[in-house]
């Protein structure tokens, strides 16, 4: 046996993560091996409990370790605006910009037929029912600009407008600090048919 | 708070992985919230196990789950052969090359005197202890053709070359596969002082 099997498993463990291979997942294991107890014990529990005490927030969908999230609870977001991304981490994406005081919807993917993701394998029907419930002007879609990501946007928008919502989409562009020169053809033209005045 | 704070430790202690970054770590963190519990289960178990069952072999401290490790147990090893390596990930590295039948000796390091990796720090002393008590020809050098690998390399051909011992290093030169025209300066220099008749 050319690795030790507890080793062995370890590495075909991490390498089921997303963007570990086999050499980074040996790595990381060869790493957690020489690591002393103290600091396998800290990472073990925290992945144990990430599991354990975080669920999803019952109005958003966010992550969350109460039945409603931060966001969700906070008096000091504007509860007229709803945001739909497509993952937490989108949440913390837009989060960290400080430019958005509304309130959030995780979808928890995007339309994708090929995999089998149909509109019920997503949280659109919760999405809905909240227009029924809560007070809400304005729902932004804020999906990935890919094409998965935009066919939900239409689908979404073509939903939500007959019911007299305010649908917006965030806005596609040259990215801030990039080069015209550089950028490409696709989101060259989306940022000119995209101008606003000054 | 932006992150829930589950999520926040574990991303933190993911990050301290080599290799993971914030954003990776997040990545990782999240896809481990939307795993089932079984597989969490097995990867963390998987973790424990890693070091709890795997100490280091007390002759060659290659990484075993016994007092001896697989390699120093077989007998159809060649015994009269040490090949040195600085981490237990080399001997993982030259048994998948299938070209090698002998013993090894996992130094645990290189020489570093800036980061304070003097010789006592690494297992020299236990290597020069088993030229006593085994029956060794050939101590085969496979460090790393960095700076210190060299520097470490050289200590111990001369530590070890007084007690009438053959010692070897392995090849440097150009990469199977290689391309002259690309590789630099310094491989192209050894392989050309290393050439061999053909």
């Amino acid at each position: 046996m050319l690795i030790a099997e507890p080793l062995q498993t370890a590495i075909e463990e991490l390498s089921k993560l997303p963007s570990i291979g086999k050499k980074t997942a040996q790595r990381l294991a060869i790493y957690i091996l020489k690591s002393d107890s103290d600091a396998v014990e800290k990472l073990v529990t925290s992945l144990t409990e990430l599991k354990s005490k975080i669920r999803f927030c019952d109005r958003c969908y966010n992550i969350s370790t109460e039945e409603f999230c931060d966001i969700c609870k906070s008096p000091k977001r504007d509860s007229s605006l709803i945001c739909v991304v497509e993952e937490a981490s989108d949440v913390i994406a837009i989060e960290k910009t400080h430019e958005y005081n509304g309130l959030y919807h995780v979808l928890g993917g995007v339309l994708s037929p090929l995999s089998g993701i149909n509109p019920d394998s997503l949280k659109i029907r919760e999405l809905i029912k909240r227009f029924e419930v809560e007070e809400i002007n304005e729902v932004i879609l804020a999906l990935n600009p890919d094409t998965e990501g935009e066919t939900t946007s239409l689908y979404l928008a073509r939903l939500i407008k007959p019911l007299n919502m305010k649908v917006t989409r965030i806005a596609r562009g040259l990215p801030i600090g990039g080069d015209l020169e550089f950028a490409d053809e696709a989101t060259i033209g989306r940022a000119v048919l995209g101008r606003i005045s000054v």
